[in-house]
């Protein structure tokens, strides 16, 4: 294979985004399809990606008093449909167990789509009194919802996610909770996976199924279409009712507690693809990037150059760092590296060792320092934090130059078709009917309340009554 | 609660071992039974002894050379029927979905109860070339066995397991990794967990269903029964036969690859327990302890103390710490991180701080020493490999005295009667109806044939026709 033809592989992504976005994750072997239509293979290059989120994640839920647990994988129908807006939510998309070892089962039980019902069963179980609250659980799994139409990462059948659920005895202390946990989905988004987002409470007709209040980052992707990258949900004491969880109060009263949940996924990785990802391929961030520098020797058939440039692997083991020594051209691995989206490459050949030197080349921009073997492992680091920089400014850029204040329907649509997709900040009054009309009429749906209101209008874009809230609106993925 | 009361809950292991192992599994916050029978909650300290056996062997795996995937949750039954064995071992424990977002599903799909179908597929998807071998996978994931009857950590019908799942071009490169990971895992068990194992091949018989030769590590627990405590398999090319998995060698000539596959699970968590616990509680190998040390200041209301300890705790930071400053009484807290098997315990009150010590007491011997503060990591450190190495010893001692060489059938049954469980070392002709006949008349099942034979006698045991084989033979869990 040449290395023209390698990157001709993928399509370009202005001629067909969503070929663009299905090329990148089969030729950067992120994942690849099976049998089983909507369940994919979580690669190796694909799987690290998520297991660094994980790692980050993880450190970050257990800094702030969260354990691990692990759930069973099913849920009986019963327990299903102890919370009546949960089930109807969720029942439509599961998948069920009819049965188990040779027999049919006696009632029948549902792969878990999410787990509320099953942390609710458990803390029934060993909740007892004030002393045992609050409890901050969270689980790694994948989950199952029978989607009808599937695409990698974004929406998938089976899908890998974190899922916390806490419960609480004071309501404050939920809700803090829940906000408190969409912020930390919004800094690791924006620090380390340098994609810019906004937070914002969900609209009623938009809220997770059985949620007092629903919270969401939303962020916007390179074709202008917006993408929820993570939720966080206060329920209120309505599953502790609901389930029967109560506990003994300082006061010696029976008491119900209050509940919440908190989630990301590997829709995470679709983010990044679609945030930072060019036509050479995939762009990684730093912070999740299997590998975080390759270096490349030039003219490696020279004496002392391979050895140079392990002596280099080594200085800079503190990082993720491979060494391509393979037959490979320089050139084709060049481009494998650049598809496979890899931070930064650093070239090292006899000119560059004659000069007590190195060539960096930071895949976002293409740009090129010569720096000094002598202080390497700074100039990588610091090269680290340029591209998380630099991705960042440029997903903003994109952001901004994609954001849209409207003040009536039209101007929604005239926007939108001049301009193509993006995020609609325009006003509402909070009717429902009104949010539906915005869909039906301009094709962008509510996508948040963000935190940070601005008042752009004093009246709602669609019935000219007086406004609640600025709202964002898009097409979402 | 009396202290007295918190150990008196858990039944004496000579009582009734089976209660014990439960009220252990209970006490100890392990786990939680759920409302799905044979599916579990593992709790957080449960979980955490999880998260530190997986942190330990992904990072052997990964030096190794091995890399992470996720295959799907979900197997075809057409392609769980491609492999004649295979589907004919696993089958009948399977469970099935049939309906999927309110649709019957056109094939029915069972729930992984192993991914060797799952992950052939994918080999035979992206294997094109010897350039593409070897793959060394694996993946942590949970799989699913519809089994009759369970039991925490040793027989449940979901478990958390890692699977490796491998192919060769070469099947002397099978066979050695095979038998590699068997080491890989018995040096674990021997070193981190402190379980001495048998390491052997499996009979014909007791083989992995589509295996070539099965290989499995042994240990005896403290009630004379047999643990298997980790399996791995060679498959030779019969498993890329049935999935059609064909490269194209150096010579450009088509070729079947080899496999392999290998597993440990949350059983070792079972078997922790029961070679190592004892009628106070649990007793865990400082190297996947949730809690390595905790610090119990006495006369916490005495000046000093309660900062004492935490400077301590600091100091310690290199170690997993928990510092108790609840107020409980020290002798109710003493109860408790016994029963939760904590491997050290350090007391520190105003006298030991007027002597610049303080006192740790290791929880598998109850013995106490006086050290002093200025070198307390030293001391800690020390204490713990005095823990891991009195721990192996103390299982050590308890194989040796159950284990039995029986020259006869007589001798068989009359040892286990006198002496109770254990191992049995007999003399096989390596014919499977004696295998059976031993079983039937003495009631103990072949383990393994060990890799290190001894010669017991000339003639099978039971046959007294010419031997073949030493085997270990035992009661399994």
């Amino acid at each position: 294979m040449s290395e023209k033809k390698f990157v001709e592989e993928i399509t370009p992504m202005d001629e067909d985004f969503a070929r663009w976005y299905t090329d990148i994750c089969k030729k950067a072997e992120l994942i690849e399809y099976t049998s089983v239509k909507g369940c994919m293979v979580l690669r190796p290059y694909g799987c690290s990606i998520w297991e660094n989120i994980q790692k980050l994640l993880d450190a970050r839920f257990k800094e702030l008093g969260h354990e691990n647990v692990y759930m069973p994988l099913f849920i009986s129908e019963s327990l299903l449909q102890k919370e009546k807006d949960h089930v109807k939510g969720f029942a439509p998309e599961v998948a069920w167990i009819t049965h188990g070892g040779g027999e049919k089962l006696e009632e029948k039980l549902c792969v878990r789509p999410t787990s509320e019902t099953l942390f609710c069963e458990h803390y029934a179980n060993i909740i007892h009194s004030y002393r045992d609250l609050p409890k901050l659980y969270n689980q790694w799994v994948s989950v199952v919802r029978w989607e009808k139409t599937t695409r990698p990462f974004l929406r998938t059948r089976e899908f890998w996610w974190q899922e916390g659920h806490t419960i609480h005895a004071a309501a404050e202390e939920a809700m803090a909770e829940t906000e408190g946990m969409l912020d930390v989905y919004a800094k690791f988004c924006e620090n380390q996976l340098a994609i810019p987002v906004i937070k914002g409470r969900k609209t009623e007709s938009d809220k997770f199924a059985g949620a007092e209040a629903t919270y969401a980052i939303e962020a916007l992707m390179h074709d202008g279409k917006a993408l929820q990258a993570g939720t966080s949900h206060y329920f209120g004491d309505g599953f502790a009712k609901a389930f029967e969880i109560t506990y003994t109060n300082k006061d010696n009263q029976k008491a119900y507690p209050f509940q919440t949940s908190w989630g990301v996924s590997t829709r995470l990785i679709g983010g990044i693809i679609m945030t930072h990802g060019d036509n050479r391929g995939l762009v990684l961030p730093p912070a999740v990037a299997p590998i975080q520098a390759v270096i490349i020797p030039i003219a490696q058939h020279k004496a002392g150059v391979l050895e140079k440039c392990a002596e280099l692997k080594e200085k800079l083991s503190a990082f993720r760092v491979k060494l391509d020594d393979s037959e490979n051209s320089a050139g084709w691995k060049f481009s494998e590296y650049e598809m496979k989206g890899v931070p930064v490459r650093i070239e090292l050949g006899p000119r560059d060792i004659e000069a007590g030197g190195c060539v960096m080349v930071t895949r976002h921009d293409g740009n090129k320092e010569t720096v000094s073997l002598d202080d390497i492992e700074n100039a990588l680091e610091r090269k680290l934090n340029e591209v998380r920089d630099g991705l960042y400014a440029k997903a903003l850029a994109n952001r901004e130059k994609r954001t849209y204040a409207c003040r009536s329907m039209d101007e929604i649509s005239d926007c939108l078709a001049k301009n193509g997709d993006g995020f609609v900040k325009a006003m509402w009054c909070g009717d429902e009917e009104c949010e539906n009309k915005v869909k039906e009429q301009t094709g962008v749906s509510s996508r948040c309340i963000p935190k940070e209101q601005e008042r752009i209008d004093d009246v709602c874009v669609c019935c000219g009554k007086k406004a609640e809230y600025m709202l964002y609106w898009g097409k979402a993925y």
